[in-house]
């Protein structure tokens, strides 16, 4: 299933501060980090075309991308191909009548996969529609990737969910405003055995009635919750590990334990 | 629902190292801490009366307690009776030809639940017959009560579970040889809003050709993964402190966010 997969990727998180309503500086920045970087994944934070806190859907409507229109996806393809590294990063996305706060998987080969966040957070229920399609993985060259938004952290069902059905690393574009998912994540990896890669945002935005601090923190955990990458608070930084992610498919945590085989679905009921 | 419930609750995890097979003193060393400790609701290791390496089957069978006959439980629920506390501790449980690794939840009112490990960790699967009924959720005087044991910490199923049938309090006992659970309880507090109280024991066992030295690390987890209070690595340690199971009952992260009410089971499907 992976024999066509690289043993070794280097994977890393892009923590940047994106200006609001910028998107065509937001976009240029960040081609300049993946054209430096140097990397075979980069993951950037959520909403990073566009910042985070847009007053009303009207707003988010007007500064969403759209998948099949418009020079900016094309342009991420274009660079992923050009420069072979997967790319994933939240933006808002406009289908029809409709805007999501969407995640992009952009390979090399062309393709690209949309995931659109499943549980908003807060104001983002007023500003966006909620995603309307399960969360899946997709096979790329750098491993099987599943991609959770920022909120869907608190929800085990999700990344359990994206392990069962094979994620080996757990991408999660972010704009967190706490700490408690930066804590929270060595759990979502050891109970998993996956890697996990947070990219959050730093400064702070005040448009809506309240002022924003995104809490910076990006990190990348191994299968075992071991940090092995971590940035700051504030600053803007690309961290990166070397990372195996075919050590995910050993799940024997024992010789008798298999964390996924070792579930007891019959005792479960109730949560789906 | 909780009208009959204390506002306030004295919780308290009593760390210890039972010696093996001694099941006599070890439950002599638990009374003198029930009898001395003054608090509401106490919750000790796992197999805190009879030890945890056993050699095989034939041993923990004849180590365990039935929970209709024989002296011990009848001792524990006087003494729970007599100190108006709640009691929660591990303990092998022999039930016709069975052999469980089980947890009891004794009630000052003569009531006896037991809960029987689902997911037996490593050798404990050559050594006891795996749980057979669903955990659940029992109403006390100091709120309601879930229990883990030991391993169940990893399967997020069974803390969303508890939480999901109204559980205000998580009561862990447990044998911990590593530190990814206490590291990763504070996501099962945090993502469940429960109060988490994880009951290690201490000391070294060396019996069936391995050595385990169990890491200690009691703690008491508010609903936002605040550390209330931790014992040593290696201490016997009696760690408490006075909790307000209600607030567990306001799942609301955000104005916006319930966080069992947001989950999107339809979006969840494989977990059961």
């Amino acid at each position: 299933m992976i024999s066509d997969v690289s043993e070794m990727t280097n994977a890393g998180c892009v923590q940047f501060c994106p200006a609001f309503g910028e998107t065509t500086a937001n976009i240029a920045k960040m081609v300049g980090f993946i054209e430096n970087a140097d990397l075979d994944l980069i993951v950037f934070p959520e909403l990073a075309t566009s910042g985070y806190e847009f007053k009303n859907r009207d707003e988010a409507f007007e500064l969403a991308l759209e998948l099949d229109n418009g020079a900016e996806i094309a342009q991420f393809k274009n660079l992923s191909a050009d420069t072979d590294t997967v790319l994933v990063f939240g933006f808002a996305e406009r289908s029809g009548e409709k805007v999501y706060n969407s995640s992009a998987l952009i390979e090399p080969d062309g393709s690209v996969t949309v995931y659109r966040k499943i549980h908003l957070f807060d104001q983002e229920k007023f500003r966006f529609d909620p995603g309307d399609r399960p969360p899946g993985v997709k096979t790329t060259k750098v491993g099987r990737i599943g991609m959770l938004i920022c909120f869907d952290w608190i929800f085990p069902e999700v990344t359990r969910k994206l392990a069962l059905d094979g994620a080996q690393l757990i991408c999660h574009p972010s704009n967190l405003v706490l700490d408690l998912c930066q804590k929270s994540m060595f759990a979502r990896s050891v109970e998993n055995c996956v890697f996990t890669l947070t990219c959050n945002r730093t400064g702070t935005e005040n448009r809506a009635g309240r002022e924003l601090t995104f809490t910076g923190g990006s990190q990348i955990l191994s299968t075992r919750g071991k940090t092995l990458a971590v940035a700051s608070a504030e600053g803007e930084e690309v961290i990166s590990a070397a990372i195996e992610p075919k050590v995910t498919d050993d799940k024997n945590l024992t010789s008798n334990n298999h964390i996924l085989k070792d579930r007891r679905p019959e005792f479960y009921k109730g949560l789906e």
